[in-house]
């Protein structure tokens, strides 16, 4: 049984501020409105049990910190007829920091194709290099492109110490991948399962520019959308039900 | 009257270590398929002019160059309805290296909607606020989104020295913004008429991030595009005649 | 009174780690035995009151980190006859991490000159321009080579939120400078009085590489030292009384 | 038979200016009067030769810039019993940009104790791992402290190619050590014989950070010098006679 279901002011601000401190020294372009209650992921209620031991315990838990520095439709000129698939292109920018031990919880995106590059530490990566059919998620392959599949990864090494009572979600992950600092990029296709962590006994967090299409979040920042009708769209499938609504909004406890 | 319509090996050889060197300095994971006869870009026979005294003449003319990480069509997944459209999204991302003195020479793209974040130094960025409609360049307004426009700029300063005798084609560029590190990234729409250049007295080459959807680039690497309908597609369109052709090959003289 | 006299060990590695990986983000070279139980700097058991509401509660304490990556006394091949005054030079290097609002306490080294380049963020610096004679620290100016003064400061900003009941330990030193990345490398000479902090309302913790003569400090590394003689001496001359003492270990309180 | 006894200004320009950019790049705090026609070396008149292919041929000659930050006597506050030996003392901080397959000449200093910490490439380190007596360099170990020497190093790699016609004044330097980033600082003890280089086939140029001892040096800045009796002061002894001197001033052909 968890003993939290919140973060405190103090806690939730502290991880930011380190964060966006890393952020700016690893020269990322932080604006101030990057930095809001949004910025901090937290998957799930019983994933804010992290905050007992904090950042630094290395224990593994489902959260970490993105500043989002573009979310473009790029709509603008487009020829009209391609207003309907527009909703599969678009840019996004942000950078990620997940602190040792800690992992972004699996998931794929419908509509969005993205790309890696670690900019600090390494970056563990977990996936699925075909597209997966999945009742509950609506995956099914049937009328897709099938251009160019993910390369294969390796084994995931026996001692690495999955989120507790979540691991069985990372079963249909069977690739991993472990990118470092100087490494080519690598493409997170559509509709493709994928989950990544910071090794629990690393020096520091670590720190992934991500580009990819424009990101369908139900944040604050999706929702200042332009195209009406895109508002409504959670491009975010998770394996394990309920996460998306849990990341609406964190439970932050004031004083 | 140019007195050089070449660049020799020993000039090239020379212009592109050093820019991948700041690259690496940069941290921008530079790759060595990255680094070919295509990295350098010279617009045009009669820029090669630039050569005679050297990269850090800091004179006006139109060459720099372009390490692409990544070029990405972003089709894999896609509902197949959606194919006809993909060529106006993808995924791409390079960096670019501009010398004190010189431009890259105003143009637009069809397709391609672009961000830049400067990296190193300032960026000297001409464009046009607005879709200018141009019978040569194929461009209506007709039939296109027209969702948000560019934000204006300041006036050009008086003193900036343009390429000579290219300074016509600056005319219809008229903001003027300078773009420094650490500040928001700033989006290029398709189909906006560009130019950028590194100011004259600067320190250092400008150094910039782009991202952007897939280049449809007259390149070696865009040849090797996995779509065969795509091969044929040259999304730079230079309002100077003539200058996409002569950016197909650098005339590299091997001494 | 001071609700706290000691930091627990979570909280103490949390605050290394979070400077560690700040200081490898700034590519210094960090090695593992530079991160220990010295790293962290508490001056006085009522500073430990900064552990309440942590490193970034932006609350003006005598609390930061040191990264010292060389302390080299520089004797091997000195003629003999220059032993005796081998304690006013040797080689130290080190990274100082500043979260913000935390100080370092006002003090003078009688034998080390030392140097400051910020990294990232922003240094206050508050020192006395010239050497001050004072009886407790046995400060003469007799006898004293007098080569080129400090250069005047501004003056001190009247916001400044200083520690508190310390207040007074400021007063002596009546310069004030804001020291910023890329600027010039200020030097700090001996036996002049001066104290640092970061600004309380920074994005980031301020981070100073040091470059100074030995420092002989009461800490393990400084104990190591290869010269018997030296081992006795404290070179940290504290306004506040008791601070040396009470900087000789950190209390950590395990659980 | 050399082909070139000068540099033009041009050539000379550019080299520096290219240097001073990477050097920013590198975040070190480059001021406008760091950068001068001493800032680059070239060890002797038939070392010019190097400019005929340029920086970027990866041919071997000794030739490299120095961009010195700082240097500092470190008197002020000295007990003037310790002026005489202050000669060994002080504080130099400086970066070094060699170019691939580029060297700096094997010399020793006298007073100079240094450390080398590694910021981008890699450094090709040769030195020898003991005084070594020399009647011309006048080195004797008698009456010199001998507290820790220096480690032993590597077996040199049988494929370096050393400047022509200057192989065997790397004779005495049977120490070879390669140093990369992240690396612990080595420390290069004075009256120690060594030189060092960048790998030929490198991306990028070395780029070291060295922090020593005041640099007794026969150039400008170095005759700036406050204290007039350490002016005639040349702590560079070069084991190819005639160096010292023809560093003096660069042979830059204006024109």
């Amino acid at each position: 049984m968890a003993t939290r279901n919140y973060v405190t002011r103090r806690e939730y601000d502290a991880w930011i501020a380190e964060c966006a401190a890393l952020a700016i020294a690893c020269r990322y372009p932080i604006q101030a409105e990057m930095i809001n209650d949004n910025t901090g992921l937290v998957f799930g209620d019983d994933q804010y049990e992290a905050f007992v031991n904090g950042m630094w315990s290395r224990e593994p838990y489902e959260v970490f910190a993105i500043f989002q520095a573009l979310n473009e439709p790029a709509i603008q000129g487009l020829p009209e007829g391609g207003l309907e698939w527009a909703q599969f292109g678009g840019l996004c920018d942000k950078l990620m920091i997940v602190h040792p031990g800690k992992f972004c919880s699996p998931h794929l995106h419908w509509r969005k194709t993205e790309f890696y590059e670690v900019v600090l530490g390494e970056m563990e990566l977990y996936y699925a290099s075909d597209i997966l059919e999945d009742k509950r998620l609506q995956v099914t392959k049937k009328g897709l492109v099938s251009s160019h599949p993910m390369p294969k990864g390796e084994r995931r090494p026996s001692g690495v110490r999955l989120p507790k009572g979540r691991e069985h979600t990372y079963d249909k992950l069977t690739e991993y991948r472990r990118l470092g600092v100087g490494e080519p990029k690598f493409v997170m296709h559509r509709k493709h399962l994928h989950a990544f962590g910071c090794p629990p006994d690393a020096k520091t967090p670590v720190v992934i520019r991500e580009g990819s299409a424009y990101s369908h979040e139900p944040t604050a920042t999706g929702k200042a959308s332009i195209l009406s009708n895109w508002q409504g769209i959670h491009d975010n499938g998770f394996l394990l039900e309920g996460l998306d609504e849990g990341r609406l909004k964190n439970h932050i406890r004031e004083s």
